[in-house]
């Protein structure tokens, strides 16, 4: 989303003036001309920034009763998809491997951290303050958390991975980046998601020196989650029980009013959401 | 080498003191009681800078009299092969796509860019000076290629390359990797095989911010031919005949002396070489 409000080149177009702002929806059909929906059906689909919608249909999913209608937009959404396709696609974590995930806390990384932990690894988030560092721990069980607003974040993190890095999955970039990087094992793979941190520069930071990546033959990779559709039923199908039973935890952060929407949107870059950021539109709005 | 003559960290470790530097070389059995070796066999081995060796064969290979023996340690050697598992195992190139290969007049750039000629590729070379662009483009047949001591090299880059860059072979690091990241496409893939510019340095400079590994899923991945062992084979296979033929072109430049070795590997580092460097040692030193 921030990437479209920006008039400059991204993987996106940017949102023109006056057109509605980009985002998954989630919401009920209340009238419908359309074999394939009733009324009262539940639908997800990249709607934007409205209160109500027509669509022809195309780009709407039906979802089930069996989860919270928000999980479709965050645990078992494109959030949880990309967190998925991540791991699948470029972590390929094996037993007994060092993950570490920054933003631990947020939609994606809470999902990533936990594929991990499924897959037998030692995991350790990043996350911002106590709160979040706690939950992580305690509730998502991984292995440790660090807070990044350490005074010595490179130190506390060689703390916390005595074995050194396998895979990182990257969603901040900036410091947080710098002081992984330097940790990273042979053959290591590097999950590059977002850099929420640089989102608000005008002007890009200097990045790494890649010397390293030669002599350690790391691959660092960028996913963008549609570029394999076929991922979000995989992780539906997969992840539908676990949030059932209650084994994949997720949080939200929820904020009431469409007025709203711009200052959700600044909270999540400045970690201010504690799990996915949603918008509450009423349906007397 | 010159990794290996730092006392830091490396994927190699360093030589020690009063040690035989580290290096590959070819020559000629003069005695053996070895069954597998006979007097006149013609060998190549990571044997080191010394003027003879004594070996219980089982770091030695015996090598055909069809090439020159020194093509066994370039264009049919170690960076030959390094060349082709770049190509094979990260690079991936595909008829019509774009590919930039600095240090192209190098024992490994003048490879890595025939190999994407065959493969169809838009080759563009990044070489120092107007000898080795004219080799380049007249010799390997390289479609463009750009000088890096030009004053804006990422113009006259860009001009080499309307479409952008799909595979980028990356020998140089420093002014060259930030001018080829800019043009990157989306779903580059970056081989990571060196970065001679800053070997000499002892504080690394800063690298490129990452954003773009991102919204362009861009794959950077290290390469270390002695990872997969298997492809020496393969290559020599392949790209004898090729040599015998005379279709796959190399440069060497001889320096004469064991006690000139040094000032040898000094002219690598700096540029001075055109083509596999090569140290010759006379049968009577």
């Amino acid at each position: 989303m921030r990437g479209r409000l920006a008039d400059r080149a991204s993987y996106a177009a940017p949102v023109q003036i006056g057109e509605v702002m980009t985002g998954e929806a989630a919401g009920e059909v209340i009238a419908s001309h359309h074999p394939g929906f009733a009324l009262g059906d539940l639908v997800v689909g990249s709607r934007g920034w409205q209160s109500h919608c027509i669509s022809a249909g195309d780009t709407l999913t039906k979802v089930s009763r069996d989860a919270p209608l928000q999980a479709f937009l965050g645990v078992l959404g494109m959030p949880g998809t990309t967190a998925y396709s991540g791991m699948k696609d470029i972590g390929q974590v094996k037993a007994g491997e060092t993950v570490v995930i920054s933003a631990a806390s947020g939609a994606v990384g809470s999902v990533a951290g936990q594929i991990a932990k499924r897959a037998g690894a030692r995991v350790v988030g990043i996350a911002g303050g106590p709160d979040k560092c706690l939950w992580v721990q305690e509730t998502l069980r991984f292995d440790d958390c660090v807070d990044h607003r350490v005074p010595h974040l490179a130190r506390a993190l060689a703390d916390a991975c005595p074995n050194g890095i396998d895979v990182y999955f990257e969603n901040v970039g900036g410091d947080v980046q710098n002081a992984v990087f330097g940790l990273l094992n042979p053959f290591a793979r590097v999950i590059m998601c977002g850099m929420v941190a640089q989102y608000n520069e005008s002007t890009m930071p200097a990045g790494p020196n890649l010397g390293f990546v030669v002599g350690k033959r790391v691959r660092i990779e960028g996913l963008i989650v549609s570029d394999k559709p076929e991922r979000l039923a995989e992780w539906r199908a997969l992840a539908s029980p676990w949030v059932r039973e209650g084994s994949l935890h997720y949080r939200e952060t929820v904020v009431d009013g469409l007025e709203n929407a711009p200052q959700a949107l600044q909270m999540v870059l400045s970690g201010g959401n504690f799990g996915k950021m949603l918008v509450r539109i009423g349906a007397d709005t």
